[in-house]
């Protein structure tokens, strides 16, 4: 008896619906070459009659077509042999989403897909497939393409639905190169690239008794009850629902940030109540550049509860009977589900979304990685929190014999630092070395002297204080960081930036800042050492990183305070970090002004009293840092979204010439008074 | 007799119109501190009795509102002042264009923007003035805003018209933050941020016995006869024709890029023409961070023809009244008319376009010091085509005292390139040091060479011939020249790569390609051969880069070549510029495939015969590597729009993870075999 007949005879023991999940599950693992596994799966779901459906969530390579439709036909030809009414796939499953300018530019990727999407037609049989794939536009007006989805069947395709709402927003530029649908729902198949008008068929897909109403990603994020305010004029869902659908469809691709699973969540058991309909929502997993997308794709029921869901960051075909009550709901990331209604107030209390946001990353990290060629990373480690984080996420993601952390001491770098790297480097079992910077330090700097003398003989305006010497150390780091990525295959260095220094600009250009993905640089620092807690205690090897780097305040080690003789202090240098934190996080989610929160009472404050000098001095000091911070936001590497918003380049756009803006403002009064005296 | 007095008797005595022109420039140089000359000129404009009209042409700086406000201010005094019926501004006057997302995130510059324009609005007297400001949209569906501009006139707002067409391409964003207006045309005062229907009040404007119909941008770009295939539903300015204008305005922010003048010439000629009736444009001018944006404002008559057209790359109030023939042509950059008419096809002549190109990129420099606050530049010379281009137009745009040319030698630079480096800085009069390398490079490379056999001892995969050494050369000067940007102040170090080198990421990561800003990062190895023979005949101090440095082959002297002995030449490790500058311009202006390249004859084949092998190498070198330098693009510094298109990530966006793009493609048999291996 081989050891799959073993497994497959132990599944056989558990209950009916428990089988189905684990046969799955074990067929998943064994490839397609499990028939015996197969079969045991198909006479189970034979009974159901009709209703089963097959939520295939899968992790494409972005443009690699090739790629995504192995998967695809892999999933269509498993579906089949199971026996499934239906399987639905992403958003633009055969190119990934966001596909953005490319498309354009090489127009060869378009007809690529669809050649592919044809050929995959002629291999479905009775199992429909809705396969997401970009369309070429027939008229002659508007932009060349749509975001459509086809569903095949029995060698052909059946119909073919478009888009109908483009996000243009945050990460989402849909509307740069899509056109939108001129029509919501079903068109037959003769309009594939060649839809010159709306045709009157049905717009809702028939498959085995079943009415299907399919739309694409923001199509459902429109409900004018839902959302006050709301984006669109028109309600895709709502049109479909007027059709009387059994069941309506979601092929989406949407990025997981904090507060999304929550939004996501409510709004899509809202519309399966309104409607009284089975809502399936199947998403795309896996991480472009900076966005991570988690999957969990789901089904809720006509009472709005969740009856289905798969696995967060993991690609999973997911086998569902709605009508019929079969479903499995796979856990989330822990503590997501106690938000669900949390009022939107800052807080220091990070532990709802740590999980989520660990997950996030490690998912953008080992994708960002695999999808570019690479598979080593190396990062310095100076015992502070930033790397000493980034190495942990680097270990999981890549597995530590594939991380090389390198200690880089300068004669600031205090035992205590040089400890500190050493044994996170150690709990974590990555490579590790030292490499003191002293004597790179002394010639560069020898070097950058006897330059600064020449340049002082032509130009006034030397600071009597700069920030070279500090800049050198970061800069040489870097150099030997880069080096070992030049010198070895397959190998990045990575920029340990977080999201609160980057705001301030605290962060050397080529130096700390450069590398080929910087993994935190959405983290701010107070959720840094709750990141850090919550590794420490939740992954297999306990408290990797070493409880000093936690407990000591961050500092760079690359100046010293005049003031305490002592290693220059980063809050020292900029403000407490839970008051910056809470600054970022009112600009970012309450777009609040300078002046709304000089009249409002901040955490800090309920905390610690802090005179109104204090804070005016502080949010002054943010605004400056800010707005001369924004050129070093347009060269930071690619990153992983992880917060609601950010600073990352595709997220949030700002020219650098903006820096004259006068985030207080001037009441009427004053502005009078100006314009007075110009005249 | 005053100065003034007597330059205003010298005026005096030119024809009528030259008198106009003349004054008009001379109150500009003097200010508003001259109003001798306001009169002569209001005297001069009065007979005309109507249809005076001035198009003030301003370079903002983008947020600051103040700053920009006081322009308007002045205008409108002036115009009041001499007895303008009407002064129309470029989009979004009060802020700038592109503001982008920093409306969404910081909401109080709407507020601000809203002060200052009814502020402003409380000044205006008989001369009625068309400012741009964004404007907050009532309904609670929708995105937030609206690209508006107000009539003001006698202490009020008069009227308002928004936005219809939002470019969303290219260097354009609008629909991420602007709502289309649910209207063509004025609507009633008391909508102002409170549009909640549309009004039946008149589309036009009655300004002094003329009927004026007003569109922002876009909206004048949507001729469905000019433009086949075109992009939106609707023309806004075909609906405003219907109501018989006897003008139409478009208040405008266009940047200038390759053929762009004689697109938007021909444009507006046609339109004018068709529906009979007299067109101004206003455009705004000045860079915004990667935009450079030309003036050139300019009036068409109702029969097409070219009747006024205000300077180019500089601020200026043009006077005309359309009505009664007044007006006055300046001149373009020269070239631009002659190639009207020209096919699209790739040529080695560029002239053309040179002095077009020359004066993007001067402004561009000179605004985004200006508008961040630097002003003086440091660069590397290497004796190489790219540092002396960059230096020539370093020196035009921020003067020759401004800028630091660093010669910084390593064993590998000739002679040759150490003389040319020096004769170039001295023909143009910037301050030159000298900075060799040699100590920082051995310090560095013992260091790398120590670190990497200890890395050696983990990983495998070294690379026996690496470009560490090639690396550690480019760092080190990138290094020497921030170290001059941190010590003194007001000082950016300049990236000085070029636009076909950065297509094969043939630039090093915190070497040559990190600085403040990347002049041409946007022109093509062979452009740049001409830009530079023009430069040495145009400029006032002729031949300032010596012959040697424009007739030597590019080569980084970074490396030597083994098959040579000599350093390595570009071409050697790419292929042949005249090659490469013609592919990057096939997939950039006629979105052509590898296949379609293939069977097209080139430039460079009609010159040289070439064998297919060859041509399959070089392309295939050339994806390969296009490939692989998504992440260098993604981090480039801002740098100049120039091309028609480019990969500025402004103005192009592309995943990095999509380097498994196969730009080739498949045919239909082979992707059906491919499938049915998988089954």
């Amino acid at each position: 008896m081989s050891d799959l007949s073993r497994k497959i005879d132990e599944i056989k023991k558990l209950p009916e619906k428990e089988q189905i999940y684990s046969l799955n599950e074990l067929i998943a693992q064994e490839g397609v070459d499990a028939p015996e596994a197969i079969k045991e799966l198909k006479q189970l779901l034979a009974p159901y009659g009709y209703g089963n459906i097959g939520l295939a969530q899968i992790n494409p390579i972005l443009g690699d077509i090739k790629y995504n439709a192995q998967k695809v036909v892999k999933y269509i030809s498993y579906a089949e042999k199971i026996g499934l009414d239906v399987i639905i796939f992403p958003e633009l499953t055969l190119v990934g989403y966001p596909i953005e300018d490319i498309i354009d530019r090489h127009p060869i990727i378009v007809e690529e897909n669809i050649k592919w999407l044809n050929e995959i037609a002629k291999i479905t049989k009775q199992t429909r497939a809705i396969v997401g794939f970009i369309e070429k536009v027939k008229s002659q007006t508007g932009r060349r393409y749509y975001n459509s989805v086809a569903i095949l069947a029995e060698g052909k395709i059946e119909s073919i639905v478009r888009k109908t709402l483009l996000p243009t927003y945050s990460e989402f530029y849909d509307s740069r190169y899509f056109e939108p649908s001129p029509v919501i729902g079903n068109q037959p198949p003769e309009t594939l690239c060649n839809l010159d008008k709306v045709y009157d068929s049905p717009k809702l897909s028939t498959i085995n008794k079943l009415k299907y109403g399919i739309t694409i990603c923001e199509d459902c994020w429109n409900n004018s009850d839902f959302f006050v305010p709301n984006l669109y004029k028109v309600d895709p869902v709502k049109e479909l629902a007027k059709e009387f659908p059994d069941i309506l469809v979601n092929c989406s691709a949407s990025p997981t940030r904090t507060k999304k699973e929550q939004l996501k969540h409510n709004m899509l058991s809202y519309i399966s109540r309104q409607h009284k309909t089975i809502f399936i929502y199947v998403n795309q997993v896996g991480a472009i550049d900076n966005i991570s997308f988690d999957g969990s794709s789901r089904v809720y029921n006509p009472r709005g509860e969740l009856i289905a869901r798969a696995k967060s960051f993991e690609e999973q075909l997911l086998i569902v009977n709605p009508i019929k009550g079969l479903g499995k709901i796979y856990p989330l990331a822990s503590g997501l589900e106690k938000t669900l209604r949390e009022p939107k107030i800052f807080t220091l209390d990070y532990e709802p979304d740590l999980e989520r946001t660990y997950k996030t990353i490690i998912q953008g990290i080992r994708d960002y990685f695999k999808k570019t060629g690479f598979r080593r990373a190396v990062l310095g480690l100076s015992g502070g929190l930033d790397s000493s984080v980034c190495a942990v996420l680097l270990a999981d993601a890549l597995l530590p014999q594939n991380v090389f952390g390198v200690s880089m001491p300068s004669k600031l770098t205090s035992d205590e630092s040089k400890n500190d790297a050493k044994e996170l480097a150690n709990n974590l079992g990555i490579n590790f070395t030292q490499a003191p910077i002293k004597n790179m330090y002394d010639v560069i700097n020898t070097s950058l002297q006897e330059l600064f003398d020449q340049v002082e003989q032509k130009w006034d305006n030397r600071y009597k204080k700069s920030f070279t010497p500090d800049n050198i150390q970061a800069r040489s780091r870097a150099m030997l960081l880069w080096g070992i990525s030049n010198e070895f295959g397959s190998c990045l260095p990575i920029a340990t930036s977080d999201k609160s220094e980057l705001y301030m600009g605290y962060a050397t250009i080529n130096g700390d800042m450069s590398g080929g993905f910087a993994p935190i640089a959405d983290v701010t620092k107070t959720k840094l050492f709750a990141l850090a807690r919550w590794m420490n205690k939740n992954r297999d090897i306990k408290n990797a990183i070493p409880e000093s780097v936690i407990a000591k305040r961050p500092g760079a080690e690359l100046a010293i305070n005049p003031k305490t003789g002592k290693p220059l202090l980063a809050e020292e240098a900029l403000m407490p970090y839970e008051f910056l934190d809470e600054v970022i996080w009112r600009i970012e989610n309450k777009h609040e002004s300078y002046n709304e929160m000089l009249n409002s009472q901040f955490l800090y404050e309920k905390e610690k009293s802090i005179d109104l000098t204090q804070k005016i001095e502080w949010l002054d000091k943010f605004y400056r840092r800010m707005s001369t911070s924004l050129y070093k936001w347009s060269i930071l590497p690619p990153s992983v979204l992880v917060d609601a918003r950010s600073i990352n380049k595709n997220d949030y756009r700002q020219p650098i010439t903006s820096s004259h803006i006068d985030y207080k403002g001037l009441v009427e009064e004053e502005i009078k008074n100006i314009i007075a005296d110009w005249l």
